[in-house]
């Protein structure tokens, strides 16, 4: 079938499925959760025996190992993903939930509520999970979801798929919710991003030139969930210890995620005390260190930082050093080259960190703590679908209530305007 | 000058004010906002004085009365733009407001808050009034803002927005927060919605086709404002000398916006009893009416609805009319033909009501009450930029609130991930 109709068809679908999913109570919803968990763990079999497929094909096309990580499913990642589903169960629904309520002087009552999205497009990367935590999430906000994975994955993503789509429409809810684009046709996604009559929002999960690519292109509105060159600042006024404990724990504990640490920023009053041991614990670590020249008089050993290192997402155990003369180059560097994700500053001085707090514009800013922490469940907001770096609709970690839009319902008795 | 390079220096410049624009006070905001209103007046003269010459141009052009209408600045007119700006600097200030604020069990503790969007571009057609009502809730929320009016009004808006620079500038408000597209080029808005890299958020008020293009090439976010295409729906149960009443104001009292009602469906029960009534009364206000054939077997004497009838925002004393068999019916209708702008039924049946509400996709649902209450002012939020017919960041009327971002602050003391 021609590409384009194959994708209207499962976009209008999902249109047609997204009233009767606004309409579930949440314990229908629920259910369904439940259920698709249940069935994730029981074709575990099955689930693993696809990944396989997609595993040797990985191989045989000599993929990086970090990305034949990402796309593997064993016995443990399984359950992780039914777990996920539970939790999302577990999670308060946000439908209907009254956001604002008030009585005109003319009598009308205005209530604010909370509603669907109605029909979401993801669009990610290798790691199959995505189908099952993406399904999960926009399901509980009671949205239809067209889910299109990368095309290593695509057999893995299938019968997750598959299992969802058995398990939900089973436990009754509205065939046609649950839409996975099979083919792995480039052009699908082109179609799917124009499809504005049909799909309320589109959320790229993936590199900055996809991301690129799809806001380019789009008609359909799109959360970007972009890239995270994330910044910690030890300022003259820093508890050293504490210092060292952030940023090695920023930049080391999972070096491969978006919200770890890329740019080290150190006062200039603090460097022959601070750099000398924090860089040796860096490099015990095996982390590569890129510094400035003034880092680089006091730990002439390591290498030079060109320009393109300032704006460089490494996600790995790389890390640029730069020492600034003060709050204010530490704070114009980070919005110079950050990506509005997340940045940290390390101090005592509560001045400096409330301007720091106020003038870095980033999606989280941290005072004395990790920017690691920027995350959906660390916030406690329960399971993520994404973290937005844009401004609109949606900023940081976005929970089950991101996916969901407002609605004014007005009650008059025969109000007319003047 | 090159015209993209002229739009990336606008562009630039106003990301160059917007920080300080993020982190003006309340008060200084607010006098700048009155010192804004004091120069409109002081200015009138002038302003009417170019105003004269778009309109000169626009009659040379042989524009519709309408549209000249639309065009045209007096005194009265002047005023409401001087008390428009006076009204935005009452409103409470948006910014700083704590959204949410929790501690969590690792003692972090996380306060969501309001910040602006940084810079917004508006791209608006001839009513030169939006000039200085865009600029002043976009400053009120803390934004730098990028002016772009149709080249029908341009000497009225240049020197409005001239007017309002020299005010805001020798307030104390940064440079280049306010700017204004002085070139009519069509070329100057396609490269405006691709500077993503300068600005936040685009938001087009006018035609559907305008909005389409705009959507098709922006890289920007865009928030639409949208066509309406509302209908009131006149249940079995409804009062009829209500819904009369309603439906006349919906669609007569001023029938060139947005949430004027385009048209009425009737349940086949009550055909008989309302129909001819209120036909004649729509008559005999001038409006013209089209049914379907059962509207027609009832009064033979309209004209015929096509197709095409049912997705047309006349914005005149235009009225379709359509009987439907059912509740469910009248439904479908809408969420086929409507534009998720404002819908009405009336009725007094509360469990029709309740599904009407619940399952019609629209921005604004009113149960017994005129969609011409859609509204920033009549729904208590002060002045509007526009009405969202998108589910994307805000939807309904737009107000000052709804040009604001968010940003998590996160408070530590030394927390790292496990």
């Amino acid at each position: 079938m021609d590409i384009k109709r194959e994708i209207e068809n499962m976009a209008r679908s999902a249109k047609l499925a997204s009233p009767a999913m606004a309409n579930l109570s949440s314990t229908s919803k629920n259910e369904a959760l439940l259920a698709m968990a249940e069935a994730i763990e029981e074709k575990a079999e099955d689930i693993k025996s696809k990944n396989r497929t997609d595993l040797k094909e990985a191989k045989e096309a000599s993929l990086t190992p970090a990305l034949i990580d990402r796309l593997t499913l064993n016995d443990k990642r399984i359950s992780a993903m039914a777990k996920g589903l539970r939790e999302i169960a577990e999670l308060p629904d946000p439908i209907g939930e009254v956001i604002e309520e008030k009585v005109r002087p003319n009598g009308l009552k205005i209530k604010k509520i909370r509603v669907p999205l109605g029909v979401i497009a993801i669009i990610y990367e290798s790691r199959p999970n995505v189908t099952c935590d993406a399904a999960g999430l926009c399901f509980k906000a009671g949205n239809a979801v067209i889910l299109r994975g990368g095309s290593e994955a695509i057999n893995s993503n299938k019968i997750i798929a598959k299992v969802l789509q058995e398990a939900a429409y089973s436990s009754g809810i509205p065939q046609g919710a649950i839409q996975f684009v099979e083919t792995t046709e480039r052009e699908a996604v082109f179609h799917l991003i124009k499809m504005d009559e049909f799909i309320d929002v589109v959320i790229p999960r993936g590199g900055e030139e996809m991301i690129r690519n799809i806001r380019a292109n789009a008609t359909v509105p799109v959360i970007s969930h972009g890239k995270g060159v994330c910044h910690t600042y030890v300022d003259r006024d820093a508890d050293l210890g504490m210092a060292e404990k952030i940023c090695f724990n920023a930049k080391v504990q999972r070096p491969g995620v978006c919200n770890a640490m890329e740019t080290l920023l150190v006062h200039k009053d603090i460097v022959g005390e601070f750099l000398p041991g924090m860089i040796k614990k860096f490099e015990e670590a095996k982390v590569e260190i890129r510094g400035d020249e003034k880092t680089k008089s006091i730990v002439p050993h390591i290498k030079n930082a060109s320009e393109e290192d300032w704006s460089t997402e490494y996600l790995d155990l790389i890390l640029s050093v730069k020492v600034v003369d003060s709050l204010s180059e530490a704070i114009d560097h980070i919005n110079r080259y950050g990506t509005m994700h997340s940045e940290a500053i390390v101090t005592r001085d509560e001045d400096a960190a409330r301007r720091f707090l106020n003038e870095v514009d980033a999606s989280s800013v941290f005072w004395n703590a990790s920017t690691r922490f920027t995350d959906g469940g660390e916030f406690g907001m329960g399971a993520e679908i994404g973290i937005s770096t844009q401004k609109l609709h949606a900023r940081g970690p976005m929970g089950v209530r991101e996916l969901t839009s407002a609605k004014f319902l007005i009650f008059g008795n025969g109000q007319i305007r003047e």
